[in-house]
């Protein structure tokens, strides 16, 4: 089952760009866009009612990254006001795959297809994505 | 000159603590609580006015971390909401020092007391705060 | 020209997984892997001749990578004692393409494709990869 | 009862410098030096024979910074090979104190007392430095 783009908006999240984030080559280090795209996926879960913390907790799951395609497009600088965008593109049963972006208004930094994994807690093995965020992932209005 | 507390609040800067913030213990790694505070130092002066950026390029200047004294009560962990609060309490012609809280609600995570210098970007040497920051500080309100 | 598998040895880079590593879910935390890869890279480069630091500021030129695909396998713990590898898979006159692994022993924690491009220091734009450079990597025994 | 300086050599741990390392005023960020002070700290227990993370497992304990006042002296920057340097300075039943050095050579970038505190790793509650290590800590040699 796809939930993908056009079905409406991406969700959004604004960053900020501290000095954490930077490295000697006056820009963003590029391990960090994997911080600035994963805080938006949580916020997202969030923003659909799934406080991570609290959800991994119930259902002792927990979502795992197995596979990242990142391109880096622009160097985001200290001080840069950015967002972070996600569209759902794929919706399995024991996994999704996200599409990410990081902006600058109008300009796009990097850009991401994100294949996440739901894995038992305690042995990491994979297991179906609980059924009451998979309802609310395949109904997300 | 003394701008501390009884002069009024305490700036506050929102944070939620994400999986890059914590570590294997569960709890949120020590070194991240430094990045939490700079945070709120960079938005703190913003609040006044100040781009980091844009005031370090303008001025030549960079204000570095001389010496910090943190002390750790309580674990803040994953999906927690924070807040990370700040106040001025020593200001000199080349530095200043700011007492730091990371709270959540009511609760006490750490405190720091952190004296920043302003140094010359290029050489790397003690300068003077700029005058029109200088000012603004010695009269926040 | 191709600089691939089977031309020699993979380069291999040690690494300890240490509380900075990690993440509250007990594992490194996924965007780390960028970290410990590039630390391979950059050692790999000084084990041809060329520290980083003194190259770029020499020649005006720096890498960034333009496109990672990583794929995670197995997750490394504290104290995991790992290992980095890189072969080097593609050479052209502005871009290489790495192959990189993460291991702990025989196990594979996660691989990835990196494409680096080079750039000008001062402007962002690509430039070709400095001869003196791009000579041993064409001929690297 | 203290163990410290004169005791002995400090032990020393030997890092590199990488852009994961540095911010945008081209120094490392100052938040890193508790990462590097930190993996000094878990190789100086290993020099000592316990493995940091087996150690916390079976004792069910865990080491926590309780506190740290840390001094920032010379800026380190991309490509540095630096050493950081741990001398025990106090050592209580449920508490030690580490004198922490990061050097460049005959350089000391920075310096930190560390007030570390032992507590269980269920409840995050003090407890006595287990037998075997604080034994091999009043006799280091």
């Amino acid at each position: 089952m796809s939930v993908g783009p056009g079905k409406g908006e991406p969700f959004r999240f604004p960053l900020t760009v501290y000095y954490e984030d930077t490295d000697a080559a006056g820009v963003v280090y590029y391990a960090n866009y994997l911080k600035f795209m994963e805080r938006a996926r949580t916020e997202w879960l969030a923003s659909l009612g799934f406080g991570l913390a609290e959800f991994e907790a119930a259902h002792g799951v927990i979502f795992v990254v197995h596979r990242m395609e990142i391109e880096y497009r622009l160097p985001a600088r200290l001080g840069d006001r950015l967002e972070a965008t996600l569209e759902l593109s794929e919706l399995g049963r024991a996994r999704m795959v996200a599409l990410q972006q990081v902006r600058r208004g109008a300009s796009l930094m990097a850009l991401a297809r994100v294949t996440l994994a739901c894995v038992e807690r305690a042995h990491w093995r994979p297991a179906r994505i609980p059924a009451v965020l998979h309802g609310r992932l395949e109904n997300p209005s």
